[in-house]
């Protein structure tokens, strides 16, 4: 029974081919449900609510395929694509399953290893136009090291920018209005992967020749595998203008790599995330598709991907639905407005955001209290315990 | 009895005041250790071997001294410094312990706080200058969160940032030659510290008035606590000019703070680090003082202090010794000779290296063949073996 | 405004003098609140809706104090909680403050510092009988080790079970009806703690020469800190008989000891939790207190943590309203009933309930097809959805 | 060329044969290496040096192989085994890899695939007993959860013992002498999985039927993905005789499940492992084959497999001799003996040892002054720094 929480094309929401397609195998079981061909995962997306698909070139071309081939499966599947109302909004390239790339792609001590990397790049990203994508997803899963005597990282970072470079340069000249997306991970399938944070990649970002093409693809599994806060890393993206794109998953903190359904770990965090990609505090929300990067649990059959599918979007707009209600409660408003201080007389705020030579003499000048200040409390016990109560429903109207 | 690895000041290892001056208390227990005066350290770091000595504002003068007593102060310290043939090359602010920093400093939502957190960091500044400093440190222990209700993270890199300026100004103003090294840390004493580690802060330093000015000290526990590799992040730093100081010490993976014993865990870790910052590869050594921030187990007394403090500086001169014998090794040289293919005949790396336009265009025109690649191994395991084999000296000369 | 959600004395909560007593300092910075006394804490509690408090003996009476004042105090704090309708249902003895237990209380390898441990430990557990207490909880934060080289971790076990040998001799010798609870944790403040987990310490209590008056006291954060499932925990505890106490609090995985506010961090176990407690599946509750072992954030003045305690309580009320409608959610029933098979023909589970010799060589005998079984799905992803959904309040009918 | 260190049958080496026969797949990358049969690997890991060889029933038997097929492989086998001179010490079943099992084995709610469960495991022994295996491991890959939703653990604990109950009545009934070993891990391939560390799975022993006959098989990777002392996990299992098989490999701490060649992490706790296996402090060694239960990195070919086995020996056996080295170290032997203060008038060592009703009242009659005790140092820091340099060859004699 269809409800207000039912995702609809508006929300963007997209899925990989990867994601419902995955099989259920994992390190140490074999698959447990059927192949689904790229046709049927797109009917499926589309009946589940989706507005776009996205994917790696070998998700959809074997490895190795005969142009023919590879041309009639890429016809085949703009058909079908378009057929279901769907769209592609983004393309990545494979460069972490085959052996060529056991040592890295980019990063490669092998140069002719690197140079193939380039050249498969470049052939996933001309099939990413033809489908008519926007962004093109870089994520360097095999750039990394299980032993740091194999390489200087600083030559491995020094690689991975020459590849970079190279490939921005070649879409520039075919004249694509393309933006790439740069997607971090700390580790695994490699033990360590070189730039491992969202914060890693955004400083690498800024040594490339053309920064203003590159932007980064935080995954929630990837910064929360270390213990990371995911909202501050995609706060500091959003500040910056760096948000290309999104991977939307769950995950436990210090386990292996899990991709789990939206919201189904870390609620509150989901909802801080939900809460600043639609905008709150006035500012704008993130303006590109809602990116779903994670599988159903080994336990499920094909029934059982699609009730993930539409868990993972129910979740993320009934979270959406209370962000807004807890953004509009007069008691959260309250406490936030009375920490900020709006209106204290020194004006410290005035001459911080005017900056300048002078900000800190002006400050300097100024007489404040410190133990008057320390001596009040700040109620954020009470300010997160109202959060809780709207994210279980007790609370703000979102509910049944 | 004295050995080749003992300490010299031509080593240039340096201590906080705070590390050989902590008296064992932690949040379940008292201190188990007398005060010691900061002369008393100065005297002590000078007899174990140490070269500087750094401190915070509040390590020498207390909160809210009078002047006339702050000077004083100031004044003794000075002359134990000189007395005991040491410098004091780095200065930082407390900007963490008063209770008014209990929402942050730079980044807490009053706006009075962040202005006497510049306040406080100016005085700091001059206290650092009046001893000699070239670098000041800062660490922003309380630039955090327990839950993201409290504030928009946006708004807390901002003000971060307005804070960074108005101080990178003022010196500038002033006419000193400093430099600032920001220092990065995921969590604790705040559940999330914003800017969580050395990539996240590289990026920031680009966003901010000055660069050029900036840079990082990363500290091994911080990348550690999370699981991050510190080499890498090391690497990155030193990849684009921006190591201004380094944090040595020990930490397990995943738990609270431990500020170990430099080597006393992960001394493979610690070998790779010591051999990038003491120079590999052609590369130049790190230029600046090898600093310890660390401190001696609960179980201490003052003599376990300076036994502390010698095995820090013991533990880096051994593995450096180890360093150079593994990077002299034919066995460990051939490995990674046959793995760079220096004379594979496509000129991949050249082309790569050189860039520009038309490197992706070049390189997609060669013919590159995975299979034939990935036939062949890398020998890994046995360069690791090698290493581990060095570093428990059975190999490379480097042993009692 | 009160609602249906209020804390009662018939809920069974309590908190220890420690948590609400918090005053906010940590290894970074100072206390932030003003002490209060035992006395004003007491009716503190009673007025939040508490049933009990629970203390360590220093939290009520000084390390050291002379006999008189002892008595003194323990009268007044005995007439404060009558006067205030509370009980002390737990009592626990503080062995990891005071310097003398920095290599640890019961596992110390100097034998004066164990003697002296069991000395303690029986004052403190006269206090509890003192005060009407009918648990005694042992946590020893001191047993443990920086450096295993310290001692052979065999001959901590060894000395941990001597000490608590000669306590559960002596509380039989006096007569008194106590249970011993102990309480696990992997590291904090030691770098390692031995047995570490509820499983380590559930396995020493059967070499006890008293198991049956031993059982554990698990706590939230404990079990977390490592990323071990506190739910699985509490199962093994509750399904041998030794759930004797439990400590209540949120953590998130692999950081310091946060101690935060119930249901605060991982609001999906925290549900779990409260079902397993509260009973489900036609099992019985747990049957002891509800005891809360967390602190209010630092950002908070006194009235602050009273909005904590409060929000403790609240939280465990909802959840457990929650985990009743979930229960009853036919959907629910529905798949854990089909997956259940409770009518396969082979019987497989009344030969494995009945158990004997024969149980195996009678499940040989029968035909099972693997392939058969696992082309069907489990609806898993269904099924925890439908929890989000009750937890959010979007299904199941507990919301304002 | 042969030295000192290269292993021997008479150190009891073994690996299974999925270790060496690990073909470098893993989540996100093809196999790169090619298969190995059986008697190829039994023949490289007698060249190798090893001893033993164990198995899977899988490793060698394809699931579902007709009997015949079966009979003709175990014969090849066992004369490849017997020609090499090797033995089969432990043999294992694999109950994770087919989808059958993918809601857990023995643990599964459908009590179909528990009985299919038991009857795979009959089998294995049946084919470990064949070989002449002393040892059966059980590793619960599968019994576990990605949301508890879907059982109650508690129910989850009862089948385990239930299937476990079954398969010790039988072996007993078969009057074979095997000794089960139970091997716990927190999590992967599962969310979580239940007993999850050596320390839950010791006290799951004390509920069984049998559980003389049940030991435990502790891991390194196991114990230190979440963090936790695997010296302390081994310690308390030799410490009540259930130290029935160890698995010997190398891990980072919340990273995915690594099998690293043993060593090439954490050198230091893999110090403390060897010397506790082989006997320190007058203490008998461990007397079962030490298995090492790791692969190779996906980097490398057939050959860096052997360079993977013989580094595993190697670092264990020149571990071991620094351990010898370290328990003869004068200064070593002075630091522990003057912390044991077996010499201390007071007797409390004695006291405790002997235990009893009265040992509580007789301590408690002494007089013990904590401040003395407190004021005096252990020195751990010079303790560990000894250590170091034992494990860095600059001390101790065990070197090239």
């Amino acid at each position: 029974m269809p409800d207000a929480f039912d995702p609809t094309p508006a929300d963007r929401f997209t899925f990989g081919l990867w994601t419902v397609g995955n099989r259920g195998g994992d390190p140490f079981g074999l698959p447990v449900r059927p192949a689904l061909t790229p046709v049927q995962l797109v009917a499926g997306l589309a009946q589940a609510g989706a507005w776009g698909v996205n994917l790696h070139d070998n998700d959809l071309v074997p490895f190795g395929a005969p142009a023919a081939e590879r041309d009639r499966i890429v016809a085949e599947f703009r058909r079908a694509v378009a057929d279901h109302g769907l769209c592609v909004p983004m393309a990545t390239t494979n460069l972490f399953s085959h052996p060529v790339f056991r040592d890295g792609a980019f990063t490669a001590s092998d140069p002719r290893v690197r140079a193939f990397a380039v050249q498969k790049a470049m052939r996933g990203i001309e099939l990413g136009v033809e489908l008519g994508a926007e962004t093109v997803v870089f994520w360097g899963g095999r750039e990394g090291a299980e032993t740091d005597a194999c390489r200087d990282p600083r030559d491995a970072i020094r690689w991975y920018r020459e590849c970079m470079n190279a490939l921005t340069h070649w879409v520039r000249g075919q004249g694509w209005n393309l933006r790439f997306a740069l997607e971090a991970k700390p580790n695994e399938p490699r033990g360590d992967i070189y730039l491992a944070t969202t914060g890693h990649m955004l400083h690498f970002i800024e040594t490339l020749d053309h920064p203003e093409m590159c932007g980064v693809n935080p995954e929630v599994a990837h910064e929360t595998m270390p213990g990371l806060s995911f909202l501050h890393a995609v706060a500091q993206a959003m500040e910056c203008g760096k948000l290309f794109h999104v991977d939307l998953n769950a995950q436990r903190i210090g386990k292996f790599d899990q991709d789990l359904r939206f919201g189904s770990e870390d609620l509150k965090g989901a909802f801080f995330l939900v809460r600043m990609l639609e905008g709150t505090g006035g500012r704008p929300a993130y303006d590109g598709p809602r990116h779903f990067d994670a599988h159903a649990y080994r336990t499920e059959d094909v029934d059982g991907v699609w009730d993930f599918a539409r868990g993972c979007m129910r979740t993320y707009r009934i979270l959406a639905a209370k962000a807004r209600a807890f953004d509009a409660d007069p008691e959260v408003r309250a406490i936030l407005a009375a920490n900020a201080h709006a209106d204290e007389p020194l004006d410290c705020a005035s001459i911080l955001r005017a900056g300048g030579a002078n900000a800190a003499a002006r400050l300097s000048a100024l007489s404040v209290d410190p133990e008057a200040i320390a001596a009040r409390g700040l109620r954020y016990e009470r300010l997160d315990q109202l959060l809780i109560e709207h994210l279980m429903g007790v609370r703000g109207g979102v509910h049944a």
